[in-house]
């Protein structure tokens, strides 16, 4: 249903813009779900994307869209806006997201328009920009419902209709003491089933689950889905409440994430490219295959240096391919593996040896059925015994190395807190590549010549 | 420090199972927060968890850690417990994770659970079980709070504080005709905020974002995170409210969606096989390698067919592994794109040919560009031109048809529905291997012998 309605919008959109019909186009831009314009907005090019951006009236509609885009579209549009407007923008978004954006932004527009907004009071923002962008302090936004542990139920509810009309999520209430530091927290719905004089600190929860501004968004992200809960509060080390981090922002996160990883572990850089131009793409994705090409290149001489070897033994070239391959695709499964369970938390770093002692155990195995596999066609080929073992033993050996390297350098790199996922594909494959290749003229020269 | 927090859990309870010191450890792990006990779980041993779980006091407690298992371990902990207390036990539980658990139990024990059920009054969950498993009908939960359009605010509080007390996340209030069909929603915080004697209708929301029984899994999941809603309504062909999908719901299977993607990209399984035995994890990865191993045999009987070439130009062989890599690697970049791109709904099957059309173009313009350079590369080791032409055409031809199957492939499947995924790694990497080692002997005998 939803996906219909998406493409009827797109394709309407579409029509419209080649008939130049403004009207009607303004008409639709300003009925439509901002979540299906956003999708509308990303199949358009640039110049008609603003266009259909200046059509927008809702000044939180435009805030919605601009929170959606991807940063080249965002910068796009910008350039052609007044500094009013943007702010005019900005101040009805998500103070996180409008840290984010400002950070995206050419530094001197950014000071010109940070000057501003603090002029009209909005130095939240400047706040979140003193975090990292990807910790608990980075993501967070400031609008939560903090009361006192002696406020009734129904004083919240009032408080709730007066005070605070604009906060984003407000499912749960904090409740903090006199220095600010959190306590407890209730949620909406026990306001509501509560009797209306009955204070929060004789039915809220002191067992609060919160994350340190410093925490990696992660890390965050981990916790609420852990936890099964719609938001988490933030503090700072002196356990203050400064902000909270949402449930929607924690599935961006989530699947971002996973986007980043698959992507890295593919070498095609980290965020999706799909979307940007052929241009951009290939260079994005020119210096992961540079390494490949590397190891390719030294695969090379290693192969020429034991040539003699193979001008006596021709048929030695013909089983390069199988050895590559196994270590190469074992090696792949042992990194995706490792990259996915630690970044889901299912792998701790500090289990590395027996993640790493596990899968040299399956690459052993493995190695030793498809070793004999290898080594029964290669013998039914050449009938030449010394041959098939040669062959053989040099998949066990890749294969064993191959889960090896694949499990323990992400691990290692995990240990140092460098994200893993860079470790994967060119990297692990190309390594494994050279060091497979060696083995098996290693192994062949010596059992064969002589 | 909710890592500390689980850090110290596990090793406390590893401790006190070591000194068998019950009346402690049942101390401990009735005041674990139940998030913080599934992560301890999963480092135990089956025996030791199967004791841990039997001090559980809390039946609800154990229905949270029974929806948080592994397949694996949830099966071996049933197998010690009597009917009558796993029945206690789901009765606990969301309705949509029981039907899950019942289908991935015994078929005997489930329609024996499934009677027992019915008799104590629990038709829902075989309500369920009529859904697929990966549909929102299947993921659903049947509590929600569904109101007619004249109920007032004053009277649909007073709704939560009698009727709907269990209900899992009141947020939202669905409000349905006669007919019990969707026609608006509201929220819990708007009743808050309105007055008592203004009838929901008053102030609903009528543009529903709804989703049909039906829907897949993973489309209910972008529809929940694209429109940053805290559950959406399922209803059936007739616009009847049946259930509703909550966002933590969601986040599991956006996390599960990537795990399995990525696993089987990697042709790793779909099931993350981590935290599971040598042996299960060595069934479940042999099949992907049988089939890189059959797609390096075919090259080496390719390679066999260009012997007599091989044996005049022996330095040909080195220059395999170099066009293997490049192309098995831009491969894995176009197909690892496209896959998450379909996943995350920024590509569409519809688009099959300009994004084929793109990877084409990328593949040409980078083979290009590191087909000179292994060009360059062997020209400068050989000094003949006709070997370093074939390489570097070898190249270009490689990475080219690379970019294109590791792009088409996927697409295609997507178009017939089945999961695309599936097609990486040992698939994409085997068909290019084979592709590639053919290209080059053909190209490398028409220029170089004769």
């Amino acid at each position: 249903m939803q996906v219909d309605r998406q493409r009827v919008l797109v394709e309407s959109i579409k029509r419209l813009l080649r008939r130049n019909a403004i009207p009607h186009l303004s008409k639709i831009v300003n009925k439509a779900h901002v979540a299906d314009l956003t999708s509308a907005f990303r199949t358009l090019s640039i110049s008609n994307q603003c266009r259909l951006f200046n059509l927008i009236e809702s000044v939180e509609q435009k805030g919605i869209l601009f929170s959606a885009l991807d940063s080249d579209t965002f910068l796009d549009i910008l350039e052609g806006m007044a500094v009013q407007d943007v702010v005019e923008i900005f101040e009805q978004m998500p103070t996180d997201d409008v840290a984010d954006l400002i950070e995206r932004m050419p530094e001197e527009k950014a000071d010109t328009i940070l000057e501003k907004m603090k002029q009209e009071g909005s130095e939240e923002v400047e706040g979140l920009l003193y975090y990292d962008n990807d910790t608990a302090g980075g993501i967070m936004v400031p609008d939560f419902i903090a009361l006192r542990e002696d406020t009734t139920a129904g004083e919240a509810i009032k408080s709730l209709q007066k005070e605070h009309v604009d906060v984003e999520m407000p499912f749960y209430l904090y409740v903090v003491d006199e220095y600010e530091r959190l306590v407890g927290v209730s949620s909406l719905r026990q306001l509501v089933v509560v009797s209306p004089d009955k204070a929060l600190k004789d039915f809220m929860v002191t067992d609060v689950v919160s994350v340190q501004t410093d925490m990696d968004q992660e890390e965050v992200a981990r916790i609420v889905a852990n936890y099964d809960i719609l938001a988490v509060p933030v503090v700072d080390d002196k356990n203050r409440l400064v902000g909270i981090v949402t449930v929607d922002d924690v599935i961006d996160i989530i699947r971002r994430e996973a986007t980043e990883d698959i992507l890295k572990m593919a070498g095609a850089g980290e965020e999706f490219v799909e979307t940007k131009s052929i241009a951009r793409s290939t260079r994005i994705r020119l210096p992961w295959l540079f390494v490949s090409c590397v190891g390719g290149v030294i695969a090379f001489f290693i192969i020429g240096y034991y040539e003699e070897t193979l001008t006596d033994l021709i048929y030695l070239a013909a089983f390069i391919p199988v050895i590559m391959n196994m270590g190469g695709n074992i090696g792949t499964q042992s990194s995706s593996i490792v990259v996915r369970g630690l970044a889901t938390g299912r792998i701790h770093t500090r289990e590395i040896w027996s993640v790493v002692f596990k899968e040299l155990s399956i690459g052993f195995i493995l190695g030793s059925i498809y070793g004999s596999l290898v080594g029964i066609v290669a013998q039914f080929q050449f009938g030449v015994k010394a041959l098939a073992f040669s062959v053989g033993i040099a998949v066990v050996s890749s294969m064993t190395i191959a889960a090896l390297v694949g499990s323990l350098v992400p691990m290692l790199l995990a240990r140092v807190h460098i994200d893993p996922a860079v470790a994967s594909s060119p990297f692990v494959t190309t390594s494994i590549d050279i060091i497979s290749v060696s083995f098996y003229f290693m192994i062949a020269t010596a059992l064969l010549s002589g």
